[in-house]
């Protein structure tokens, strides 16, 4: 089943020649692909969401779910780069008096990578997998892709893939332009292959910076867009624990235990005030509510238990809420106190990748800043607070540490949208960009200047007469385009 | 004269100390620190361009040239971020209709890293040097920088570093938003240091990719951002030649003298048709007229000489225009063809940094795209041509491997504008970015969600009343900021 060397290097040079041919088309072209593709999926979404429930354990409407969240991406993507948002154009005209000194005619734009290599997570087969964000990201730029599917749901990757690239053929893309390959041999090759220009990564720290690290030291270093780990800390203050900690505990119970706990958002850390509440009650009361099923695979089942162990029998860590290791585990509380953790700071750096958490405590008038300058980086930071209270300061070191501050409000559930941020310091990941929203997609592009060239042997993007109808900055100034085309 | 481990650790440490004081400061305040320093480096014109002279053997008019661009380019960057358009400010508002499911208010714009390590090039002692482009863009991004001054104009360079944090603290900045340090282990120390968040490096391939190789290896990776090396081929075709090579020869003889061959977009490489014309008489004449100065340093002059002898002894490199070892030496032409280069594209890899280039000759009807592909990755490259020729092909490849492409003119000279590009592939660069012009200020910021914040904790580049009066993106459409003001 695995992709043997020659496959995979036929597969890189097959989507290069594809990127090659379809490198400039315009954006109304590419958008038909995307929105094909989508369309490929939609049609065939009770055959993957089938695959997907046997192989994942995953329910129906969470599938169908996060299918359709998929293929909004897409159609939201081809909107996107048929406004030209991704290509960034640019055009200084000449200028005699300019501040420095002459300037000649330049205008630059964005153009695609070439070949990406993108690495599908298991936790969500459809929306961080085959087609999933960095895929469609790298479509969208005009990148080809050669996906390496995760093992954990390998017949509905690889049906997935089928049905793409059968989309996108039907849709006019070339042959090539996006495939599968399966294996860690074949992973390697796709991060070490000259052709390969870039790679996508949704995965667990450590093989994500392994591969991170692989793709820096080639004789051409890439970019490695990986996502690894996040804790994603909920800091509850006392005024607002006073007023409604019944309803923070049920927002907490419902968040860190959707999807068994495995989203990359999962709240894993509660800081709470100390309490002579029945914390451990409520929140019993709370998680027996709450569906359970099998982890996605024995694999991560396997990790999660023995992360939890580890948890568990770290000094100063107690049980809260006890679950249990049947095959659909009753999740797991784990508490402790502010102070122990100043002692270990370590507790804060241990990301559980299923249906656990800590929880905590701190006293009176903690300094609560400061046990947030123990945090390492993180996709999310949230606070619960009351209107009139100050925590600037609180918030100041979370978003140091993290890419997405919420407030009174559960970080799973990631919307895709044109401000939507998904990514934060190291280690939740490996670059500064995001791999959710619009703004993906620049991440697979790199600009190119056009330096003193006639008007004819301008590309599309920066010509005067703006034939692709783009928003474009001009001599320093935006300038909306042309009147939407009425087609 | 080096600077210690601990006189290193404590300016790193009180940048961070400066940048966390300031890092959220109108765009206005930080505007004024940047004009402060444009007028702080105008007033002591005089006494830089004296020092510049005594230790570079740059003349007066270059450096004056060059002052007056680093003070332009200060003024720009002030004037780029007044504007806003490094924050990318971005609103989601709340849409119980979006089209994957109810979205709440997100809210999206770039904060400054923190501490960025900047390494200054020798080459350009003012606008690659220690408030060159990348202290100029990242202390627009609203870092901190710790400048790792070049040996080769040292003096020029405390002295510099003097007047700019003079200019800061007279212009309200904080101490330590800017400092020097000297020397190879301070310079390890700024890479590794965890406080420390991107650098940005000018400078030679080896000593770049052994900086990017250790940034990339930290513990928590940082982005690197260096401009590393370039050869800058020139491309001449058949047409172009018959009609002007006069005029082409003169054009190169210029561009790849000035400075005495040390510019990064020098263009290094010439290839035009094989001729039975007197090319080497001609381009003695035209080269005689050029000033001669001595190299920038004795080291630099070492490397020159030592790769011009490695090329000159390459089997099948000849000498077209010989020159002379004199301490102001006479520029160095060698000549070979194209066949040769097929059989050993090494010859197009060879950096030769100083007055030096490789004439390549190529037979009628040559394929010249197939020859681009034996390029490494570019800053520039360029093409001479006729009106009416088809060189797509040609277009196409060298766009693949360079960042900047001109047509019938010459790469010595970067202006400072909005629509420069300044990098390539590697080894160009070593990431996807630019050096030089407004769009080098967004290396140094990342990007921060705001999600579900209720109006009173927004911060300002994010309100709905637009405080800061940028350009914004709001639900998907770009809004101009309300007048701008007259005050």
């Amino acid at each position: 089943m695995n992709s043997s060397r020659e496959e995979t290097d036929n597969k890189i040079a097959a989507a290069n020649a594809a990127y090659e041919h379809v490198k400039d088309v315009a954006p109304r072209t590419r958008a038909g692909w995307l929105t094909g593709v989508a369309a490929g999926l939609e049609s065939h979404a009770d055959e993957l969401v089938e695959l997907g429930q046997e192989e994942t354990h995953l329910d129906e409407g969470r599938l169908r779910f996060e299918l359709r969240r998929t293929i909004f991406q897409l159609q939201l993507f081809a909107e996107e780069i048929i406004r030209g948002e991704h290509l960034d154009a640019t055009i200084d005209h000449a200028d005699p008096d300019w501040g420095m000194g002459p300037r000649p005619d330049i205008r630059r734009y964005s153009i695609p990578l070439g070949v990406v290599g993108v690495f599908g997570a298991s936790n969500f087969p459809f929306a961080f997998s085959v087609m999933g964000g960095d895929s469609a990201s790298a479509l969208a730029a005009g990148c080809a892709v050669v996906n390496k599917v995760h093992e954990g749901h390998l017949r509905l990757a690889l049906r997935t893939g089928e049905v793409v690239e059968e989309a996108l053929d039907q849709a006019g893309a070339p042959k090539g332009l996006f495939s599968t390959i399966v294996g860690r041999e074949a992973a390697e090759r796709l991060v070490d292959h000259p052709l390969v220009k870039a790679i996508g990564f949704t995965g667990s720290t450590a093989g994500g910076r392994m591969l991170h690290d692989r793709a820096s030291l080639r004789p051409s270093p890439i970019p490695f867009y990986g996502e690894l780990g996040s804790i994603n800390p909920v800091f509850v203050t006392e005024a607002a624990w006073r007023s409604r900690s019944a309803e923070i505990l049920a927002g907490f119970a419902s968040s860190f235990t959707m999807g068994m706990g495995q989203f990359c958002t999962k709240p894993g850390l509660l800081f709470v005030p100390h309490t002579d509440m029945d914390v451990a009650a409520l929140l019993r009361t709370e998680i027996a509510e709450k569906p359970r099923r099998p982890l996605l695979s024995k694999k991560l089942r396997e990790g999660f238990d023995a992360a939890l162990e580890g948890m568990r029998s770290t000094p100063g860590v107690d049980v809260l809420v006890d679950g249990d290791d049947s095959e659909t585990p009753h999740p797991t509380l784990l508490v402790t106190t502010a102070e122990r953790v100043r002692e270990r700071p370590g507790i804060l750096e241990q990301e559980m990748f299923g249906p656990a958490a800590v929880v905590v405590t701190y006293q009176p008038g903690e300094d609560l800043p400061s046990l947030a300058r123990l945090l390492d980086g993180q996709l999310t930071a949230t606070v619960h607070g009351e209107p009139d209270e100050n925590v600037a300061a609180l918030l100041d070191e979370l978003r140091e540490r993290s890419g997405r501050l919420l407030w009174n409000a559960w970080p799973t559930g990631v919307t895709v949208s044109y401000a939507q941020h998904h990514g934060g310091p190291y280690p939740a990941t490996t670059a500064t960009t995001t791999s959710v929203g619009t703004a993906a997609i620049g991440r697979f592009m790199r600009p190119v200047a056009y330096d003193s060239f006639p008007p004819s042997r301008l590309p599309e993007p920066v010509r005067d007469e703006n034939p692709w109808r783009i928003r474009r900055r001009v001599d320093g100034m935006w300038e909306a385009p042309a009147a939407e085309e009425t087609e």
